[in-house]
């Protein structure tokens, strides 16, 4: 299909390209050549309006027809063939067999919450009158859930399909009930409107409203603001860095009525390698832990970036076999130009923090491309300097070095929150794994062992989320099928003749 | 046990009641002789941190010994005996049965949870490993919760004992795993300090630290912001005026870290008594409707403040039949004067609204007594004053008068969010009563088909919450079982082995 690079405004394709802006072809070092629309306020409006209008009656649907809608929604994903893949691989440089295992978990994450729609699961509670109960008779409630209404997702930077038209957020909000108006982040505009075009003909084909689904193309920042303070708007989806995910939080909270925002921001996901599982092969846990660092040229949200260690005999050998794997690697290509500028800054600037120290460098390359870094600091510098444990996007971690194994201890007890930690031990660590996992587990949202933090499972009893700045709403997970809770809320039905009662709830 | 007037922080009686304040007693009229200690900011730091360092103890505890603390409160409570129901009685000026009924019901509270705990039920969700999974082996994954932290309660003025020291929100964090620290109402200090003394009672029984609960006495408002603004303070509970809550949520909005803000505010309840059923006896609508609104004086949150009626033939008869009934009603005591002055302030300003007139006026009592009143109005004039939605705290209710039964539809998308609404329906009215529940349920927490709003069954079925203002977080509700989960959150544990899995979540 063409792309026209217009919004996709309740199922008509409009706006001015003119004056529009290009995507950016990393690998290229080049840019584009479609020019998209920056969608005007007029056009925001149209789409949220409509969006609420789409509400009542797509709320309506039963869970059946809702399911077949997700399913058609991953059926015209793949019918968009190579396009699909060769225009991502274009506006985000991620190689080809990222974004076709990426496609595949976008589809099948639809896929989950068809069959989690199918299952009826939905947690009816039910507690059935009693007349006869003393002092005072025991009415008949009903406890189910409805959806919230429109629903607002911002699209992500690293993941062009998995996290953004068709991802987590959206996915999970049309499972729930709730319409979607998504703003593509600008880096990948063009795999923005396919998918869109595909959720589009989605619609057409279940017969829905055209309302359930808006795109919203532009990279003029005030479209975030009149979004998330439009007053239809009932949720905020959004993933990305904690800076952007700060400012959308203070426009919702200029808002007379509160709404849950799901923002998933930083992470530095710590490892902590305990003295026993470092001895006994320390080349092998450097390599691993290089290899989870540079997937995705470092730009994952549970990309490894800060490693604990206990000084001991076989640090130098791990530190050797870092500074081995870590040369080894090529320089990449990030997302866009301005994540790669913010990398190689950060970078620079974090060899001028007195007490750390640069241990391993990877291969150079031209200047638009990152080259792997891997640092060193002592506890006591950690601590003393909170800007590290600020997430930095990109292919580098900081090996923290402890004097003893309580050390670590004091380290759990300075983190802020993460969206994942690893404790990597051998059996004689165990009582050491013990007694760090407790305070651990308050500082993540998934606790590992023995493996590392890249690669999210989407399952019923994953979590991606965690405390402050992971996630900006701690009780909510992003990926896995208690997504879709974040987007529906609880009612109490009592006494409700059966006519009037969801199907779900009848006796 | 004798008064000190002090603040219970962790387990010592603290503050200077010289200059403190006292309760008044709105029966006798009169203030009363004890003084309580205004805390001081130092005493709220040591309550908060102390809180903190007694939560991972209390959070490692297992759900036996959580729930044998919560039956030995309840037992505590009752063990105070007719000192509670007289003191309550006397700083509240509710009668004598409702107080013994709300402290069953605080026990009943305390009671539930104690038995959830014991039940297990807490929804471990396990997929276990599937090393032979192409492309890549699934690791074994398993959802469980944890306690978010220090949780800070606000006491409601309403409900000294079911919404205060020792009651839904307090229960359910600390069923939660989570420490408390509890912001009495200034109405009732010493109904709280009694409480205070049973739960500081049953901490030392079982053995606890007492960080666990501190009681925080004042009328300095100062106290909540330094409360609510605390980094170590981690939820927050209130139950309130609209006023004050959105005050706590603007404090809250300043914090660097966001945190979940439980505040159950305002809500009218409306209801909507449809023509057939209105035809079938106005008389005894119009008596039930009248009795709800006389419940506590007006003073429940779930009040019915605002009466639905198509005009039509019977619509003489119904006002007839209010009017007799409103006119019976004795003038009543409220919880303070202050309460009792706004309710007199509104009550005079809603018969100067231009289309509101006086239907009703119940006996005219003593000054510092309340009068029962009932207004009625025309949908239009509902419509055009966003002041006729604001709650008003007491006997009071306004009927609007549709013209036809459509303008019920365009009462409800004209309405706010609300606790609860009823529909009173008869055989004859189910297909209008149909048309209406649809949106009428996205307006509420609880849809109610022919009961009074007023009374809330305390089981794992309900909800009580709603879209805002009814709640500031209309995911969660503060009475039933499902409270529990606003002061949990998700995590996921990864490969975990099982000697450092929690119990709930090993094989």
């Amino acid at each position: 299909m063409a792309l026209t690079g217009k919004n996709l405004i309740a199922g008509q394709w409009t706006g001015e390209t003119e004056n529009g802006f290009v995507a950016f072809n990393p690998a290229l070092n080049q840019p584009m050549t479609t020019r998209f629309a920056d969608a005007t306020d007029a056009e925001v409006e149209q789409a949220i309006v409509a969006a609420n209008k789409a509400f009542y009656p797509y709320s309506q649907l039963s869970a059946e027809k809702r399911a077949q809608f997700l399913d058609t929604i991953g059926e015209q994903i793949l019918a968009l063939g190579d396009d699909l893949v060769t225009t991502a691989c274009a506006e985000t440089g991620l190689p080809e067999a990222r974004i076709i295992g990426e496609r595949g978990r976008t589809v099948g994450q639809l896929g989950l919450f068809a069959n989690l729609l199918r299952s009826g699961e939905y947690a009816a509670v039910i507690d059935k009158a009693d007349p006869s109960r003393e002092p005072l008779p025991k009415p008949d409630t009903r406890l189910g859930y409805l959806p919230l209404g429109v629903v607002a997702v911002f699209g992500a930077s690293n993941f062009p399909l998995a996290f953004s038209t068709a991802g987590g957020d959206t996915a999970s909000a049309l499972a729930a009930g709730c319409p979607v108006v998504m703003k593509a982040h600008n880096a990948h505009p063009a795999t923005a409107e396919l998918v869109a075009q595909a959720i589009s003909s989605a619609i057409k084909l279940c017969e829905l409203d055209s309302g359930v689904f808006s795109l919203i193309q532009g990279e003029n920042y005030r479209i975030a603001e009149q979004i998330v303070k439009h007053p239809l708007v009932e949720a905020v989806g959004f993933t990305g860095s904690e800076r952007v995910g700060m400012i959308l939080q203070a426009h919702i909270n200029q808002r007379p009525e509160p709404i849950p925002f799901y923002g998933e921001l930083g992470s530095i996901n710590p490892q902590f390698v305990l003295p026993a599982k470092l001895a006994e092969n320390p080349a092998e846990i450097a390599q691993g832990l290089v290899a989870s660092m540079m997937m995705g040229q470092g730009q994952f949200c549970t990309s490894p970036g800060v490693w604990l260690v206990v000084d001991g005999e076989q640090t130098e050998a791990f530190e050797a076999a870092v500074k081995t794997s870590v040369e080894a690697q090529s320089a990449g290509v990030m997302l866009t130009p301005a994540i790669c500028k913010t990398y190689q800054q950060t970078v620079a600037k974090w060899q001028d923090i007195p007490g750390v120290s640069l241990l391993a460098l990877g291969q150079q390359g031209e200047s638009h491309l990152a080259q792997a870094t891997v640092f060193t600091t002592s506890l006591a510098t950690f601590i003393d300097q909170p800007e590290l444990q600020e997430e930095v996007f990109g292919s580098t971690a900081l090996i923290v070095k402890c004097s003893e194994a309580s050390d670590l201890l004091q380290f759990v007890s300075a983190l802020r929150g993460n969206l994942t930690a690893s404790i990597h031990a051998s059996d004689a660590d165990i009582s050491l794994a013990g007694e760090l996992a407790i305070p651990l587990a308050h500082k993540v949202g998934r606790l590992i062992y023995n493996q590392m933090p890249t690669g999210v499972e989407v399952c019923a009893s994953m979590n991606h989320g965690g405390p402050f700045p992971a996630s900006t709403n701690v009780r909510s997970t992003s990926v896995g099928s208690e997504a879709i809770k974040r987007f529906q809320r609880p009612i109490c039905y009592q006494n409700l003749p059966a006519e009037l009662l969801p199907s779900l709830l009848k006796d």
